[in-house]
């Protein structure tokens, strides 16, 4: 109950035992095709690139800006934890130039901080925010900043790596351009792959680019002969077979359950945490309107050792919860409430244990 | 019995299927240890920067390239095959300016040609090749490779995806001092992980750069921090935590066989199935002493229909060999032999089905 990897299911696990088979083998091309329309619909979006990075979070977030960036872009990143100082990162990797808005820790990305530096930097070309802060827990209205972003004609790049499957999330809807996510939050399967959706308005960015992406592990334009849609697959680097089959079993998965269900059994089990952290008089970090329902970061209670608290709960109750990272290193703790893991038996189990070694 | 990957054991795949737990998780920590030191093992080298990259091969190919080239520095890149080129597109993106040294696909490196290349280029600051040709079956001299570019002051990148476990191999003693290589060939793990090692050299060279990395994910200076030896584990990304228990599985099946007698098997397995196949008068693409024992590549008959023979060799006898790649498509098959696979029972096998449809 950390902020992930998340408990991975049995059916998930058994998956990945599944006979290693070569990656251009026609029935491992026709899983493909499908974790490609499952993505879609967790993704909600008919955007034909639609793929799972062979790699984690950070290398789907460096597939996103490495594609979109060229060197001299101007690019405003809305900074609220520490997602936003990786993207950072990344733009200046990429030779781009990163104009930061930045936010509280533990509050959502302020749009009318936004619409100020878009209008101050005429120039910008992309607007990139995580909708959901891992590192503290918030969400941030993705949809109206996406709006914004448009409205000043940016392209937008967004990290869902902890919101996918969790919390409501319309990529065709919101007209998001670029995002990312992970396998190993809401999802619930295994670390090692970043889900990514691109639309038409990304697409034609990264075929026109003057410039060769920095990344030839990562270049879209090499790796949608392999995923891509028209015409015959190619070769391009040894796909990541086994963490496919515990991906495309988890996405059925959540197939089965139904997305909004999902959601609402995430928001449920949420509202239990927080009733039984309540009544210990354990306070939220972030504002009610705000908290992601399947990351709930928490004020350690003052005189409680951090780290002693987690090796007991490890220990004794083989219960993780995550610590703080940056600048909440040690004031907080984030209890994990995704995908196959958020049940209301963990939540009571969770309560029961923190309560037992307070 | 392609080119990878190949067949893994029940054992590697049960362990794949363990529980997910964190990537942070003390257990899991010493897990990462023990797959340095087993690592350090099959590589045979002590170098302490030995650990395995969070994606497939092409990630580690290009982890090596990022790193070590800074823009305008000169690379001899010697090309025998496929990945020759894919090491020039690394070269090319990272800034540097690829100086290629072309043998024929099928032959062995030549080390004149690149005294040759040296000398003309007394600006050239590393030197890469593939020890391992997984394109064409071949295997060139790295230690008389790398002991030229030492000559010359070059440090070296060595790619063994193909070579590691299944052909002699000596990092420390030949003084490569960069080296990457895959878990889907001669180790028999899941595609997705990428062992690499790096010597003092290298990682001085690494530790001095006066530029960024262009990439966060593969930043070695970031990497270190996670897997590195000195002090706390740092949070840098989250590891593929399954594929992992399926890498240190893999290392501990080599570790009980013994690398040397590993060796001997991909040796003696190669021969048996040179006899069979030159019995019904197949001949290899590659000559005698530079043929590599775990990917046999041979010519197509005259007058046979390559996609129709494998097609039928996959529907018939569930046994896949590879296509040809490059210059090389519809000319040759490549079959593998390569760790849990290379049996005299599949090389048996592999000829009497081939007789069959043939």
């Amino acid at each position: 109950m950390g902020p992930g990897p998340s408990d991975v299911s049995d059916r998930v696990l058994s998956a990945m035992a599944r006979p290693t088979i070569g990656h251009l083998d026609p029935s491992f091309i026709e899983m493909m095709d499908e974790i490609k329309t499952l993505l879609q619909y967790v993704f909600q979006t008919n955007n034909q690139l639609t793929f799972a990075v062979s790699a984690p979070g950070s290398a789907g977030m460096e597939c996103c800006f490495a594609n979109l960036i060229e060197p001299g872009d101007e690019v405003i990143v809305c900074q609220n934890g520490v997602f936003g100082g990786r993207m950072r990162e990344n733009v200046e990797r990429c030779g781009g130039s990163a104009i930061m808005v930045q936010d509280e820790w533990g509050s959502a990305v302020d749009p009318t901080k936004l619409e100020e530096a878009l209008k101050q930097n005429p120039n910008a070309v992309i607007v990139a925010f995580v909708h959901a802060e891992t590192s503290t827990g918030v969400q941030s209205d993705a949809k109206s900043l996406v709006r914004l972003a448009h409205e000043f004609d940016c392209i937008t790049i967004v990290d869902t790596v902890t919101s996918l499957s969790g919390t409501p999330l319309f990529v065709d809807d919101w007209e998001i351009d670029a995002i990312y996510s992970g396998s190993q939050k809401c999802l619930s399967a295994p670390p090692g792959l970043s889900p990514v959706s691109f639309n038409e308005r990304a697409a034609k960015k990264i075929r026109t680019r003057q410039t060769k992406v920095k990344s030839w592990f990562l270049d879209l334009n090499l790796v949608m002969n392999y995923w891509g849609g028209e015409g015959k697959r190619a070769y391009h680097h040894t796909a990541p077979v086994n963490c496919l089959y515990g991906l495309h079993e988890s996405l059925v998965m959540v197939q089965e359950e139904g997305l909004e269900a999902a959601w609402k059994r995430h928001r449920d089990n949420h509202l239990r945490l927080y009733d039984g952290l309540d009544a210990m008089g354990i306070e939220f970090v972030v504002n009610k309107a705000d908290r992601l329902p399947q990351l709930n970061a928490v004020s350690i209670p003052n005189g409680v050792d951090d780290m002693a608290i987690r090796s007991r709960l490890l220990e004794e109750f083989n219960l993780e919860i995550g610590a703080g990272l940056g600048t909440l290193a040690g004031k907080v703790w984030r209890i994990g409430l995704m995908g196959h893991a958020s049940t209301p038996e963990n939540v009571d189990f969770c309560i029961s244990s923190l309560r037992s070694v307070l």
